[in-house]
């Protein structure tokens, strides 16, 4: 029997109240999945679920201890707080468009089952421009939200598009009855942005009445940015070598 | 479990009289898309069913009350004529070959449920030139239909192919019995013809025996073109953005 | 619920001894769809089996009397003579990997029901260079047919590799226990070959014991050329044109 | 009924003493592949499993012999020693990301099935550059085993990625309690390198307790390269010919 598509791990089954969830996985400027991981490495939040599935790369990561750690996606917790926060944060969307919207669909049954009844997703919009105090937009699923929203100073722009995680979790969560917004920091695009981050997290923070020290943020850029570039090097060289040793490839039949 | 790949959400279930479905979705010079956006705005049409799929993209419009909604297919019906008409309209269609005869399945799923009898779909024929007075070209699932469109001045060619929606209605339709046609206007190809779409809707406004005033097609197509262009200008600048920001890419293992 | 990937239309089911299915799709050079094409027109076959799929293009083609015409493969048969025939015959093979398998395996579930014993699968093997007369190169699924084949003049090399329903026919048909060979006409690769198409038909006519007249083939392929070459532009007109009118693309998320 | 899409042909059920798997596929410099096939010509192991699969491409090879065989991967077994040895071979790895995962999964369902509790997986690291004694880089599913390995001279890095069978077999594997490890010979990454082969089979059989002639490995590569220009040139051509050949493409509507 074939595997299934996506398969949850649940490790832990905490009792949380109403938790927000907050979405953390990469896009536009790494805004998103650098807000995620600060807030996680801040908050000390704890692992509860690891999503695995065949929509992610076919790869494992090779760790500091040289063990590897198969690519998912990884729900964590934190309690100190009158509503407690669940982060999803990972190195990968799904890879195929249909499978963005599958991947969503199962992050909305554990949010469900978990009672979260409020998502931020977090991101980056993409401006070409470099800003020294990036704006936030927002965009919501309910009037109330927007509003809400714009008295912490998101801006709104009334017209765009929301791509991957970011997007379907609002699209696919309002119809289950979940609200939900998406925080987009203005960022150029093509640099890993930490000022577009910590202007994310200063704004969800304020909204979520917690307090996030901001001093490493732009650190974890710094080595996120030379980590990824000395990762990339390295798989571009192997993929590179990967496709030239190839030689009987597979004919594109009717293109 | 996961999720369907297409959701059919009926909001009302209307007593039609044998309705005619009119398929309206983008295409070639966006001709099929404005006609049937227009039909819809001048007859004030009522939404009765939703249309999400995996196979639409993974993504979320902003609304200009900054709410998002999912991209869909929806389908509007009018019942103000002897024959009701159904309106099948929306931003996209599917996104791989397989899902447009799916979503072109459940859409005749649909029309038969409400007893359709008859599908005109709308789209453009590029030529690569400029036509003050753009013809209609057509085809259709029987040589009758035919012979009644040639009277109401439709061209046919004998030869070509029909592709996507527009295509698969009629092929897929005449297979469960109902008789279709497609009807092309002529246009140039590469910008966004409010003409053809006039031309389009004028005969089958004559075929249907209803009016429809022209004057804000013109209108109509300049905003699309304006709003396409710069959500376009966005989302391209957001996509570069966002592929850049990927280091990780997926190998692509025997290409 | 979702319509099945692959349907089968029995339109008659003919009494057959022990037919011999005989394969021409398109592929390199048209060799092998010119050389089926040519056999039913001039051996009058009756169609008795139509597959549709959606790993076909969505797509109908206009016909002669505009109607319209989904895409599909058909199976003909052809009683004449003491081993019965069955073509199969198309404008398309499957247009992705695994459905070129799918696509193989419903034939040969057709194939084992009229109780086929042996197949041949006809194409092209392009060389760049173009010959006044083309060899017909073999492969098959046994030794014994390999030495039957060599009799007949089949030119064998005992490298290479089949692509495709020409490959797997033979591929999966021996694992069902029937024998299957692959004639492929020595060809350019970048002309409709007709001489190729001719010279495969005549060691297939030898083997088969049949008389088909050749002299409408170069006609047929000039013919095909023309009208391919007038739908190409068309079709390359359009889709350019549909291509450029969707300003709203997916993104492609990690790539 | 459409056909599976992964098929496992059980030839013998040997009784194998907590065999050692063994991946020998194709990725960078071949390595594994030529490390894999060299092991299995000079221990003489005997083949008990084939898998094929709508996730290979769909091809056949012609043989010496002018007998055709359909992609797959096969499975040998080696009983000569203490811990029985299985080789896992192949011309290809799966041709999407989630088919890796799909023919992993099965593979590890093999594995798991005849007792089998580490597996090695053997890949090359591409670097760019050309050393005359290439290292063995490493990474493994549990400390224990890094500090195993690190005995006889395999050499880690703390980063990096592993793509595709010589991955997943790791990460899939260590999730059903299997402990795995990779051994990836260091490599140009656009050569065929016997060399590497050399150096990871060198490593392994220390590790393995077993010796192995090395002699014909370096000939075996040069063939290995001839056969594949020869074959890649073919199919190149044959390729080229095929795409040319046809005119009707499929569009591809929303990209």
């Amino acid at each position: 029997m074939e595997m299934d598509d996506i398969v949850v791990k649940i490790l832990e089954k905490p009792e949380l109240k109403e938790p927000i969830l907050i979405e953390g996985l990469p896009g536009i400027g790494l805004v998103g999945k650098l807000a995620g991981d600060h807030m996680l490495d801040e908050l000390k939040g704890k692992k509860f679920v690891e999503i695995y599935s065949v929509f992610l790369p076919p790869q494992v990561n090779i760790q500091y201890d040289n063990t590897v750690k198969l690519v998912n996606m990884e729900l964590y917790y934190w309690k100190n707080r009158k509503k407690d926060l669940i982060l999803l944060l990972g190195d990968f969307q799904g890879i195929t468009p249909d499978s963005q919207y599958k991947l969503a669909d199962v992050v909305l049954d554990i949010a469900e089952e978990f009672n979260v009844k409020r998502i931020f997703t977090l991101g980056g919009l993409g401006t070409g421009a470099i800003t020294k105090e990036p704006k936030v937009y927002g965009a919501a699923t309910n009037k109330k939200l927007v509003n809400e929203l714009m008295k912490h100073g998101v801006v709104f722009r009334g017209s765009g598009a929301i791509f991957g995680a970011s997007g379907l979790l609002l699209g696919l969560g309002m119809q289950r009855g979940i609200e939900a917004a998406c925080l987009m920091g203005e960022t150029h695009g093509q640099i890993i942005d930490a000022k577009s981050a910590e202007a994310v997290l200063r704004i969800l923070t304020k909204i979520l009445g917690i307090d996030i020290d901001m001093t490493k943020l732009a650190e974890k850029a710094k080595e996120t940015e030379e980590q990824m570039a000395r990762v990339s090097k390295m798989i571009e060289d192997q993929k590179k070598a990967f496709e030239r040793q190839f030689p009987i490839e597979q004919p594109t039949y009717i293109r």
